[in-house]
């Protein structure tokens, strides 16, 4: 258990990185339910943990560039071959008031995988490379896996950089502000494999006392940005029959997401989720007839079709709830993320490292995103999952035990090896 | 038409003060539907209309006094008697991107028919009285009718000043603030009468084409703030059914109360509102299962007891919510304003008034809250209304003609010279 202090360190010094909370949480008994992270990409925290990210990386001895969109690159050249690197990483943004280990870990855990490697003599013959994606969670900029769908050709530079956030900053002048705008044209050309570490985010390991998951499928996402235009009046002179109310008509909308979800689960025995995660009113007076809401929809599924068929009947439902209530709601559908399935060689390879190190695993499916899924579609990717506490992510309680964190550092060490060994034909 | 010039440029002026427009409003054709006045209590732009009212005041003659939550008084002696005051007004503050002349029209109207009860010469028996009530609206401190309720010893003084914003400032240090933090302690012992001209903000007046409408009696406003707390968490791998969503949640509560308002209306035949006018939603990010919700609802009728009714229902319509989401509901209740019967002698006065000076009128009910309500619990009081076009207010669109306007004034004029005359016993 000494190796896993360094790690832990990392972790718990970044923790405290875009947190209000004034002290070091070490224990899941520190958390406060109200403070969690908020590292938008270009924020201030966002800074601070991508510097520290990339003192480490020079510290074991990784080369570092920075890419157009601020991916950051961190290089250990292999002792054979200068092409079919093996890339190791995650992200270092975090949705608002959520997790310390969320893609914090994916990168931290790179390192100390690099670091283990040194420290053990190891000699990798592919180049390995830690990855820090720019903006995986869609918190400051609408589209999520932004930076991994820029360096897999998905979205051009350009788009990605004009992209602007809530306060009108577009990503240009984001990275620009926190010293992150790159000019490292990375290609995936000389790039082999894709590993991430990540926080399940969900319940399975830790119900079923499972250390690691390997990840097969990865859900895909489709968004849904909603604006709903009613007539805004004064609420005690409007009579109820010849009213607009924008938020009548949304709250119809949010129950038939949630129903017919619950439904698509029930009957079907499909994997769906559907999700208003964001809904603003306006302008939110308590005696004013709401004129305006807009709304952001998430829908998952592993299978495209139940996707597809989810979305297309909630846009189906948003046209009789215009009707009905004489609402005008314009949709915007930012690129879907396509579910994906991982690499059967590096699931193997995970599979196979978990047992040369004593540790038990479970295949699985990922309901959340990640930039692995874009990765997937360009090179051999997988993912190793350790347990998040009472399934608890994207929120302030969001924790995984130390132990845990120790386990998928050694398969993800024993991975790394031996993806880095070029097989004898 | 002359002397209806300095009220419109008055109103014209103030009608700029916390407008993010930057020009002269003067004609419906000229207003912008996302650009209304933003002039909450404490608020530099409520500082400036507050200026501008004292100002023109003292213009005419009156002499201002500030009493401890800032309503301002400006007082006209009478000839024959110091006592038996008629009072005239209304308020300044302004909801969230509201209208021009919700309340600033009545305070302006009364400074006009002073200002030409004085340029006929006329001599009043009784005071005169211009007030402007603190924080009709709610807007920045959560109950309505503040200034009024105080001056009618409904609220006490300690507890309204202590009383905060959506920004943690009390009344006393954003009075304080804006210089409106007075001492004059006015009681209601020596007034006998109360007239406040107001816009009607709703559709009766401009569908009928009748100028004027005399108030009779003014629904009651209960609000009611919940909080829902349910589990914020991942929204791409927390299943459907262990999910203790918020926002579904309070898409039920907002469902049921538009439903069973709209029932009353057409079932039983009451003239019941409800609507749910804010909602909060944390921590608001599309990926994320809502945590909690905060809702402002809003309840009006001018029976006492179908107020309470759709009140202790949606009370009811939560408990049920609580269990079947698992979420905990907690609320709060701010003090009601109960429906309010205008003075007969005060009603027949506008009436008698109205004939001297040619213009039809209409008997009706007030849906809106005014300080008036409060006012009428301890002297004799009326309401003159004009017409809002489209029935709109509490809006960017709220506007009324300019010669419904003069219309206005020709009345309050005279049932001002009316009322300041004592009666022959």
């Amino acid at each position: 258990m000494d190796m896993i202090n360094r790690l832990k360190e990392d972790l718990i010094e970044t923790g405290q990185m875009g947190r209000t909370l004034p002290r070091r949480i070490e224990r899941y008994g520190q958390l406060d339910p109200q403070k969690g992270v908020t590292r938008p990409t270009g924020t201030e925290a966002n800074r601070k943990i991508r510097d520290y990210a990339v003192e480490c990386m020079k510290e074991v001895g990784l080369e570092v560039k920075i890419d157009k969109v601020g991916n950051i690159f961190g290089r250990k050249e292999g002792s054979k071959t200068n092409k079919g690197t093996v890339m190791c990483g995650s992200h270092l943004d975090s949705v608002i008031n959520g997790g310390m280990f969320d893609g914090a870990l994916g990168v931290f855990g790179a390192i100390e995988a690099i670091r283990r490697i040194n420290h053990e003599g190891f000699q990798n013959e592919r180049p390995l490379e830690v990855v820090v994606f720019t903006a995986e969670e869609g918190s400051a900029f609408r589209q999520t896996l932004l930076g991994s769908s820029v360096l897999t050709g998905k979205t051009k530079p350009e788009e990605a950089l004009s992209m602007k956030n809530d306060k009108g900053v577009t990503l240009e002048e984001a990275l620009g502000n926190i010293g992150y705008k790159g000019d490292f044209g990375r290609s995936l050309d000389d790039v082999e494999y894709m590993v991430e570490m990540h926080v399940e985010q969900g319940p399975v390991l830790h119900r079923e006392k499972i250390p690691i998951g390997i990840v097969e499928k990865i859900s895909g996402v489709a968004w849904l940005i909603a604006t709903i235009l009613g007539q805004e009046n004064h609420a005690g002179t409007t009579p109820m029959k010849i009213r607009k109310d924008a938020l009548v008509a949304a709250s119809d909308i949010i129950s038939f997401i949630s129903k017919r979800a619950n439904e698509m689960v029930v009957k079907l025995g499909t994997s769906t989720v559907g999700t208003v995660g964001k809904l603003n009113v306006f302008p939110n007076g308590t005696n004013i007839v709401p004129g305006k809401v807009e709304m952001g929809i998430d829908i998952r599924d592993v299978v495209p079709q139940n996707m597809e068929s989810l979305k297309n009947e909630t846009l189906k439902a948003m046209k009789d709830i215009e009707k009905s209530y004489g609402v005008d709601i314009s949709t915007e559908l930012p690129p879907m993320h396509m579910p994906a399935s991982l690499s059967d060689e590096v699931v193997n390879t995970i599979d196979n490292s978990a047992r040369q190190v004593g540790v038990m695993t479970r295949r699985m499916n990922s309901g959340a995103a990640h930039d692995s899924q874009n990765m997937a579609e360009s090179i051999k990717t997988g993912m190793i999952f350790v347990p998040s506490i009472n399934g608890i992510s994207h929120g302030p309680l969001e924790w995984t035990n130390w132990e845990d964190i120790e386990n998928g550092l050694k398969v993800l060490n024993q991975v790394l090896k031996n993806l880095s060994r070029i097989a004898e034909e």
